[in-house]
């Protein structure tokens, strides 16, 4: 089971929580700079550190996977469940994913940094994710061959300055209907500034929001400690939920009626539609998610987590599911089968 | 069972023939001169040679309302099943209705004219109603005590001009999505002009067209006989029927994806939704008709016809289906309400 299948997943508000760490070798240039044997090097020595800790440190299984020629249409799916960023994907030469079967545990390698140590948890499991990664990240250094590239002053070295201090970006995804309906959402970027967080659509960066799914990550990785800044996220992220919450609360006492007849509508469109476009399918889910969370749906619950639809619904993972490869108006006309058929009840 | 309710509605895109006779006594002025005491005179002589009729000219056995005092809204229903004209149901003073329960011959006394006889039957059978109404009129005039008011230059003798000489308005009620849908049906207008037959909406003269059901009907009752009147209707009709069915043609090789969408989504709303407006509620309910008609539904269908439901979603039906008035916002819900649990598998 990947983590995103997690009953939990579907229990709240917030949909995941994530911490990954920016690290580089002090025996290595950056890997703009880094030649292709050094880069099959580092990577290699990497993989046999981390995956040391199998059968004593992981339950899951650690694998590593040389990626450096792998198509990008095979990528495309990893980079959609968040194990891969798209410059991953892109990026050519040499490069390489450590991971695991829930994928809750990954390293890219030689991407913009050395290594991205990463965990995602189901749920706000914020403080799991970290010691999750915090526990691969002292594995790499510890069993490796290798020291970390480390300043007194600056922290962490990384490729982009950005990145340097903690090298930590520690995020929450949160499922935020309510104040994404009212327009509200947009209101709050300014007061996430001064909590030093800033909020992303569904694939982070300059990425568009879908299904009313943000991310909530911290601004800065530098000048505070790890601790610190995982208190800041806490804080704003139940800001942002309490929000969330009684917007909703607000809106069901308002227009009860209207709210539980867009939420069915868009169960009724789910279960029977013929072709539905990835966006459309995404609102739509968004609708069934809070339909099921706030006690409105008294069908039962797909198999399926709702999240799982909707990362599964997309244009990479939706090929692979299908088994090859479609264009746009088949993988539309499949994405509605796949839901129909995962909603039947 | 209504007519409405027979599974020939379903079956075709003609609903319904229609034919009415508009009949007035010699003995007696026009309804708008006619004194209170003599209209009840007319009404009962009327009803009494009609009635005759039960047990030998009729199974379904005809019965006599006096409605001169019933309240507005219990005539509601009769209006939206097309037993009774909205000038009926407005207008003050002495009325009576003749009706079976079938609903498929009845009387309107002292409406416009003293007698408008009327039979619907199910499907295109023009001349089963037209045989109907008929017996009816033949009945009324042969046991009645008074002669039609008739001239040999004019022949039936009507309050409106529009209506004498054979005083007779056919109609057959379409359910035309495609030529709809394609705004094709407009175009139409002025060769149905040709055929000397005029289009109107599901509610006669003036009335919009809802959930794609016309009706067809004859221009003048006066200078043919009624045979070539029917045989008109018929040949104009026809003509119709085949551009809906190329219409369609067309429209489904096209746009086979995009038209089953469509139909499946309405059906889907149709199930879920929890509040719903006539209008919209008659656009589904087409949908719906379609796709059963068209053979892209494979789901069974509903106890009741498509059309019974669109009959019984009208205001004043739904409210005596609820057995209580119900304000708009209240109908919206249990119109959802009544559709859901009709549809229901």
């Amino acid at each position: 089971m990947k983590w995103y299948e997690s009953p939990l997943v579907d229990e709240s508000i917030v949909i995941s929580a994530r911490v990954r760490f920016a690290r580089n070798f002090e025996k290595y240039p950056f890997p703009i700079k880094l030649t292709d044997s050094a880069a099959q090097e580092m990577a290699a020595a990497t993989a046999r550190a981390a995956l040391s800790g199998n059968g004593t440190a992981f339950t899951d299984e650690l694998r590593y996977f040389d990626i450096t020629d792998t198509p990008q249409e095979s990528l495309l799916p990893l980079m959609e469940r968040h194990v891969l960023s798209s410059h991953m994907v892109a990026k050519k030469g040499v490069k390489g994913i450590i991971l695991n079967g829930r994928e809750d545990v990954s390293v890219m390698l030689n991407e913009e940094d050395h290594a991205r140590i990463q965990s995602i948890f189901p749920g706000d499991n914020l403080d799991g994710a970290y010691a999750a990664a915090d526990a691969l990240d002292t594995l790499i250094e510890d069993k490796g061959q290798h020291k970390y590239a480390f300043d007194q002053e600056y922290g962490f070295l990384t490729s982009c300055p950005t990145n340097a201090g903690t090298g930590m970006r520690a995020s929450l995804m949160l499922h935020l209907p309510a104040l994404e309906n009212t327009g509200y959402i947009a209101k709050m970027l300014p007061a996430l500034g001064k909590f030093r967080m800033t909020v992303r659509g569904i694939h982070g960066e300059g990425s568009e929001s879908l299904g009313a799914v943000y991310q909530i990550s911290n601004q800065f990785s530098l000048g505070k400690p790890e601790t610190e800044i995982l208190q800041a996220l806490k804080s704003a992220v139940n800001w942002i939920i309490n929000q969330e919450k009684s917007m909703r609360e607000k809106f069901f006492t308002k227009h009860r009626i209207a709210v539980e007849d867009k939420l069915y509508r868009s169960w009724g469109i789910l279960t029977s539609c013929r072709t539905l476009d990835h966006k459309e399918g995404m609102n739509l889910l968004s609708d069934a998610r809070m339909g099921f969370e706030s006690g409105i749906y008294t069908m039962p619950r797909p198999a399926k987590t709702i999240y799982a639809l909707m990362t599964n619904i997309q244009p990479g993972s939706l090929c692979a599911i299908a088994g090859k490869p479609l264009n746009q108006e088949e993988r539309n006309i499949y994405r509605a089968e796949y839901i129909r058929e995962q909603l039947k009840a």
